[in-house]
């Protein structure tokens, strides 16, 4: 196991995480306990990635039947709650489905709240093996001896396992292609320069961190073999909602003919979204923008524009890679396919 | 005259600046009075904006004659070390040695005092008449009653003017042209959010604030008619050398076929760089990324990529404004014609 562990389950009791807006400075646990904290450490990003607020969605339920007790309205109230509280991010509405899905499953209420523990233990080892199985695959599409790009953090930290796109750079790096790491800052918050630099550290892959306005230079510098990020939620035909930015490397990336990848398990489609202008975007609060923790560099009353996610068009993305099968254009049908074995 | 001063000269005394490196939340003005302080004013970006650097170049030419004498070797010394201060730049050398030139010129040391006094101040005369026609000629391409985004600064604290993309954007405004503005935060430095939102503010602009990596969904998003930036250096091709993150805009602009303007005056073209692989970039220090201010936010001892500048390629330009004429492709031709009436 890897000792990156971003949640923790204690079954019958809670949940604790890494209070992620702490890292790199302070590596601070925290005990969740209610919905409520649930809630608020997932709507401050204390807990965050696409993957892993899947397993906390999953785990928030478990929470819920400890606090309120398990019955259908209580539960039902409950996700809802948790759901709504990053309206983009596709995990976290599945695992808050499923995990009330498998409750509802059984009639004695107090039961449930075992078989919502046991649920949420077996989602973090499926996040696990999924991830490995996920890195394994991608890892031989890296440039072998090159250097690659990443995006914000897609790391142990952002699943619960070995991480996605990261997942994927780890592996190269442990099968000894790899050469180089390059880290977006990622702002507004930073998942780059504060999370992804930490996780390249502590594997001891070289990395070099840039801010997000010098990748355009550093791709057109040739210096990178590929580009790889996570995604929050693909739409049917592959187009793909992931961090604020992505867009942005994709089309640069594909002027540069490099390689686009996304790194996501399957459970990141939402082939409810026929394309990416069905998929909901998140706007943050105004003040992520123009400063970073307690320190502010725009004058008061600054307005900003603060999307949390951007769509990059499935023409720009090179590849797919999921846990199950590397998946080439056209989407349509290799989504299609992989999404009805699931 | 506008309110926003960000260099002021004191003939046979020193200059002034405005310390923007404490903007926006203070306003402390410097006096310089030694070619030291003027080479570490310019290298700390107490003074920045490419057009302001030349202006500042050419005074530190009349500071080095009161420090130093106006000897030819104090002066040729002097001019060696202020335009190496900022290598990109080329207002910076050019205003260096046009000052040089002037004082060489006057044979009596004695008078070349005076002579450089007077140079500075009529450079500083020339700047602001020269914003004002590169206004003028640029606000007709912004979009009638749309919006415009920008990025880094190139305001009154740019250039001592009114600024070039900035000024082009004021004059759109002041006619009644524009409707609204989006700035960049311009990472690391974060001119945008902290020197362009602050003159917008001061120029009553309805403006918006966006991390550098929300500029392509902003883009893609249909809310922004036109991208207009300043430039550094700009070849003989067209190639322009301007704030790190410009190239980005640039590339997403043309695939949503938004027009992407650049406002230089005449003083920024370089015909002795053939292209764009001939402008000089100045790499910067690891430090200013992953932090800002006293802050730091990525691991102790991370290693940055970080150069200040990038090269847009000149397919990717719709018009350079000048303050002469609007030059519009082919690059070589209408370049080469207005440098030829330089």
């Amino acid at each position: 196991m890897d000792a990156i562990e971003p949640l923790r389950i204690f079954p019958g009791k809670g949940i604790e995480i890494l209070d992620q807006t702490l890292l790199p400075a302070h590596e601070a646990r925290l005990a969740l306990r209610t919905v409520a904290e649930v809630c608020e450490a997932i709507a401050t990003l204390r807990v965050r990635g696409a993957p892993l607020l899947g397993l906390t969605g999953a785990c928030g339920m478990a929470v819920a039947a400890e606090e309120r007790g398990a019955g259908n309205a209580a539960l039902q109230h409950a996700a809802a709650k948790i759901a709504a509280t990053r309206p983009t991010a596709a995990d976290l509405a599945r695992g808050v489905e499923a995990a009330l899905a498998a409750a509802l499953a059984e009639p004695n209420d107090e039961r449930r709240r075992t078989v919502l523990w046991d649920f949420a233990v077996d989602f973090a080892r499926r996040r696990e093996s999924e991830d490995r199985a996920l890195g394994v695959l991608g890892a031989p599409l890296l440039p072998d001896k090159g250097a690659v790009l990443t995006h914000c953090n897609t790391g142990a930290l952002a699943t619960g396992g070995i991480g996605t796109a990261l997942g994927v750079i780890r592996m190269a790096w442990e099968q000894g292609r790899l050469a180089h790491c390059y880290a977006t800052e990622t702002r507004p918050l930073l998942q780059g320069a504060r999370l992804t630099m930490w996780e390249l550290q502590r594997l001891g892959i070289p990395a070099t961190l840039l801010p997000d306005t010098a990748a355009a230079s550093l791709i057109a510098s040739g210096r990178v073999g590929a580009v790889i990020t996570g995604a929050d939620r693909i739409a049917a035909n592959g187009d793909t909602a992931n961090k604020v930015g992505t867009y942005g490397l994709a089309a640069v990336a594909a002027r540069h003919a490099i390689p686009f990848y996304i790194a996501a398990p399957t459970s990141t489609f939402d082939d409810r979204c026929p394309d990416g202008g069905a998929i909901p975007i998140e706007f943050r609060a105004d003040d992520e923008v123009g400063g970073f923790g307690g320190q502010r560099w725009s004058p008061a009353g600054t307005a900003a524009f603060n999307p949390a996610f951007d769509v990059t068009p499935a023409g720009l993305i090179a590849a797919i890679i999921t846990e199950r099968e590397i998946l080439r254009p056209p989407f349509e049908l290799s989504i299609s396919r992989v999404l009805s074995k699931r």
